[in-house]
């Protein structure tokens, strides 16, 4: 669809933010970006990356006129930011989201956005980078990329047309979940491996010959630990919002420490090879796949 | 030390192996390389490759005229290795190695090299990649790494003199410590990490969903794993080898989890923040001084 917008509204220009609005100028889709967010200094270096051309003084300001909108806010900050929105949003406007939760996020939104929930399609793109902020924002951040709308059975079918011509227009690829599914996939292979990663760094950090320790940590500790950079606001948030399916993947995984150490405890070297066998040939059978 | 080796004998002939002769013959240290290994096919290559100029055809012929010997086999294999070499070592050949774990190599190396203990300088090198085989290795592999050496008592000067010079003319840079100590140190920054990685591969892995699951996974993921896609054999071996200090990690971090789950469980968003702010600042850190 050659979709166009006049004017995009983004609330919260981040790394996920700042690249829809970069991506979606690239493309020649959109006329004009506002940007709304809470540090000024943030927004003050999107306006002066071209990311932005404009910076809304208020949720009223920035809906106004506005045919797209798109939150990239940490997700717990959706209901206050919804709130604000939704008496100015436009009956025209098209809105979407790229929380990495959706139940919540949809929770917030049948709450406050009235009649126009039917114009909201809920999605996830699945790019990132343990980088944050407008800095780190690329108009290629979602090319190839997949993204996850999560439609409502009160899902206007234009809206939805339109926002998955925009993501298209990011260069993504559209795959449609349940926000059940979508929450319970991503608390396996993202949620959880943040949760992990954090949790080693942290362990080691207290410890006081830290900084030996760390002096001794090679390349596969760097890259096992990159998630461990990533914003503690937004992954609090992502955490707190999916957590009964976080805990329930918790519970399974420390099983399966359980299942390592007890192999150990044994010598069991033909279950270990085993295991660690089984999941070297997963791992390259994937990376053949993507 | 301006060393220089006139023939080397590495056994087992893979990334690491391959790579301290490829660096030796790079410097222009050694006239000579001997290979020595279980896989046929992996020797050719390593002929081909112009990693060593010859086949050993057994650990005698390969210990022969051998002023440098180099342990580069799976640490579980040092004990037969050495019981097929110690009676043929020459006694102005000086040996080195490269396993990831240090006690239970001193240990087969007490057990099994009688006189010329003095002369066996034990080393880990810190570098590696999840890659394995001669194909991976490269001169370059050990540049601006560290080595760890671990001296013995009975170490003699001479031998130390030696084998320091070797690796530094690889690139590295030599740090000593007790074998326990080293122990400690790579189990919680390198043993630790494999293991959580190749459990959380095999957690999703054979699950009836793994394949939709793996769809969705991007490059956090695609880093955290990297090295569950490293030497099963290996892998094994190491923890094994290691396994008291390993399954005391296990246990401090499986406790951690515990910590987190209770977090999560009682929505404690401060904690959790807390915890990940901690992380990305002492990773952060650790970036900044290496």
């Amino acid at each position: 669809m050659d979709v166009r917008f006049r004017k995009l509204a983004v609330f919260g220009v981040g790394l996920i933010g700042g690249s829809f609005a970069a991506a979606l100028k690239q493309a020649g889709r959109v006329d004009r970006v506002v940007g709304v967010g809470r540090s000024r200094a943030n927004l003050d270096r999107a306006l002066e990356l071209g990311v932005i051309d404009e910076i809304g003084s208020s949720a009223q300001a920035a809906a106004a006129d506005a045919d797209l909108i798109f939150l990239a806010v940490p997700v717990q900050q959706t209901p206050t930011v919804l709130e604000a929105l939704a008496p100015h949003i436009e009956p025209q406007a098209v809105l979407t989201d790229g929380g990495s939760t959706k139940r919540d996020v949809i929770e917030a939104a049948r709450q406050r956005l009235g009649d126009r929930l039917a114009r909201f399609v809920p999605a996830h793109p699945i790019a990132g980078a343990e980088l944050s902020g407008v800095e780190a924002a690329t108009s290629e951040l979602f090319r190839k990329r997949s993204v996850v709308i999560t439609p409502l059975p009160e899902t206007d079918a234009q809206a939805r047309g339109r926002i998955e011509a925009a993501w298209a227009a990011c260069g993504a690829h559209l795959v449609e979940m349940t926000p059940q599914r979508h929450d319970e996939v991503l608390a396996a292979v993202s949620h959880l491996p943040h949760a992990l990663a954090f949790a080693l760094v942290h362990m080691i950090a207290r410890r006081s010959d830290a900084t030996e320790l760390f002096s001794f940590a090679g390349a596969g500790f760097r890259d096992f630990t990159r998630i461990a950079s990533s914003s503690p606001e937004m992954w609090r948030d992502i955490l707190i919002a999916n957590r009964d399916v976080v805990l329930a993947e918790l519970d399974d995984y420390r099983g399966r420490l359980a299942e390592l150490a007890q192999h150990l405890q044994a010598g069991d070297a033909d279950a270990l090879e085993k295991l660690f066998a089984a999941a070297r040939t997963a791992r390259n059978d994937w990376l053949q796949r993507k």
